[in-house]
């Protein structure tokens, strides 16, 4: 089969062996994929990935033990627990010590033909939900992903830093709340679907001075972002960091007891919301969408999805 | 009056002008004051400190508006917020970001024959509390901060790191909630108290492999705690700070990211509690008394604050 495969940079392959399903998994044969920050980051050298990336997909089950599933059009989630250790057992699956991550941990992904799932990852996609939108689900989960750590309420005061696919994302969630948002970012030209939303939208220094928000979302994708990010939450507030890159950075900690201000690290999210809010329509992804390329130039995607102004790039196979 | 100065290192002296109280203030007279890390931290250079440090005190009112305060043997919160920014209007007195810090920021404190602080911010003690306990209300207060921010169950596993002053309250503080606690630390001959309890106490070393906890005290007081202490928090877990040092901490903010960890900087805390706990005899304070100095003793008693095993260092003017 077709697929891209990371092993010292990124380049396609023709005639990759197809995955066998092992018990309780489906076969998922991918119809449409997209280019995550994270796909980028492990190019990057990122959790030490090698094989095939990718993570974001809608699909159709092409085989699995539960014959229901076949024919059926999914969307998956990404970790796969042992179902068998502690963490498991207390419920935090998407935390097991033992998981495998889709195109990301120890498990090759969705840039293929084909690809394989538990079963028990998946969400059947309703059909009112197009495939342009339905691979906007992983995401939009993560996005989600928020509002299930931190409280947001209504009058709150809320920052997102960060104006690429995740923010933007991230935006309009946080703006169902009814919250006092404004987005921050570098890329004027990535504003429209905000701006259509009345979501506001500013550069870093056009913030009013000493603007300080009680919840500042971090997912520049930069390391840079976290001092800017601590520095526009104001005391007691909460920082969410969404960003993940292989450098560290350096915290002033002191700072963080004397302002006592909450951190909170916020990776994947819950599927069944976002295929909700897809369906309700009160999320706008396929504007997002920068460009779809056929995964034998998916070479040339991975370069396309680094440019600046490029939203979302889609591989299909 | 007497008092204690840090100005490039800490000296005594015989004469020091006796404050003069403004409008809304009252005069203290200390009757009995305790050395703290932050103290200690100050001689370091944190937050640039230089007059009368101190705010941990147990005082007699000596002149104040409210002549109903007069004579009364009193305890106070630190921080004298302007009333008047929107930090306070929206209530977070404590970090106004005018403020002024009993000892720490811009205001003399309590290592003295006499200070000031609002009326507002004094807490008449109960007959039944000595001084010797009063005087710890302060650090109780502070280490009952961490229940107003984290939420702790009785069936949680938590684990203090940092067999100090405030490790050995907030160690107390925690094991009322039933939760079940560690305390991990390097003095065996501070556990006394926490044994007496029934508080489990160890050595790093002597941890379970792979030991986490769902909720991590991170006041070890040192710069290198932060790194042991997020090692030890299970995915999707609290880890609060206590911690002021004056250095930088290199941070993997990717981990918290995709261990979903919850950071929270805690500082001062609720007096009201603090004197209910007291008043209950729930909280042993006096055993952690290691020597008490008269105030033109208050070098040696700098020094003997820092020595290796020794826990509450009380001056008395």
């Amino acid at each position: 089969m077709q697929a891209l495969v990371i092993d010292n940079g990124v380049h396609f392959e023709q005639n990759h062996k197809k995955p066998v399903i092992k018990p309780g998994e489906a076969l998922i044969k991918t119809s449409l994929a997209g280019i995550c920050a994270t796909d980028l980051e492990l190019l990057q050298g990122y959790a030490g990935f090698t094989g095939i990336p990718g993570h974001e997909f809608v699909g159709v089950v092409e085989d699995a033990d539960n014959k229901a599933l076949i024919g059926k059009r999914v969307v998956g989630e990404i970790n796969c627990p042992c179902n068998n250790c502690a963490t498991c057992k207390r419920g935090d699956h998407n935390h097991c010590p033992n998981r495998l991550a889709l195109g990301i941990r120890n498990k090759n992904g969705v840039f293929a033909d084909y690809f394989t799932l538990p079963q028990s990852n998946l969400h059947i996609v309703p059909d009112s939900i197009t495939d342009q939108q339905a691979v906007f689900t992983e995401p939009l989960a993560a996005a989600l992903e928020i509002l299930e750590q931190v409280h947001i309420g209504p009058a709150d005061p809320v920052l997102v830093l960060g104006d690429g696919r995740l923010g933007i994302l991230i935006a309009q969630v946080l703006a169902l709340t009814g919250c006092d948002l404004v987005v921050v970012g570098r890329h004027p030209s990535k504003w429209n679907i905000l701006n259509k939303k009345s979501i506001k939208t500013c550069l870093a220094k056009d913030l009013p001075e000493g603007y300080q928000a009680k919840v500042v979302v971090e997912c520049s994708g930069s390391s840079n972002g976290f001092s800017q990010a601590r520095d526009l939450v104001r005391p007691k507030g909460y920082l969410v960091l969404k960003s993940t890159f292989k450098s560290k950075t350096e915290v002033d900690l002191s700072s963080l007891v004397v302002d006592e201000i909450n951190i909170t690290g916020s990776r994947c999210g819950p599927f069944s919301p976002a295929l909700r809010l897809l369906q309700a329509g009160l999320i706008e992804v396929e504007e997002m969408i920068s460009g779809e390329h056929p995964l034998n130039r998916g070479v040339e995607a991975f370069k396309k999805a680094q440019e600046k102004g490029v939203l979302k790039i889609l591989l299909r196979p």
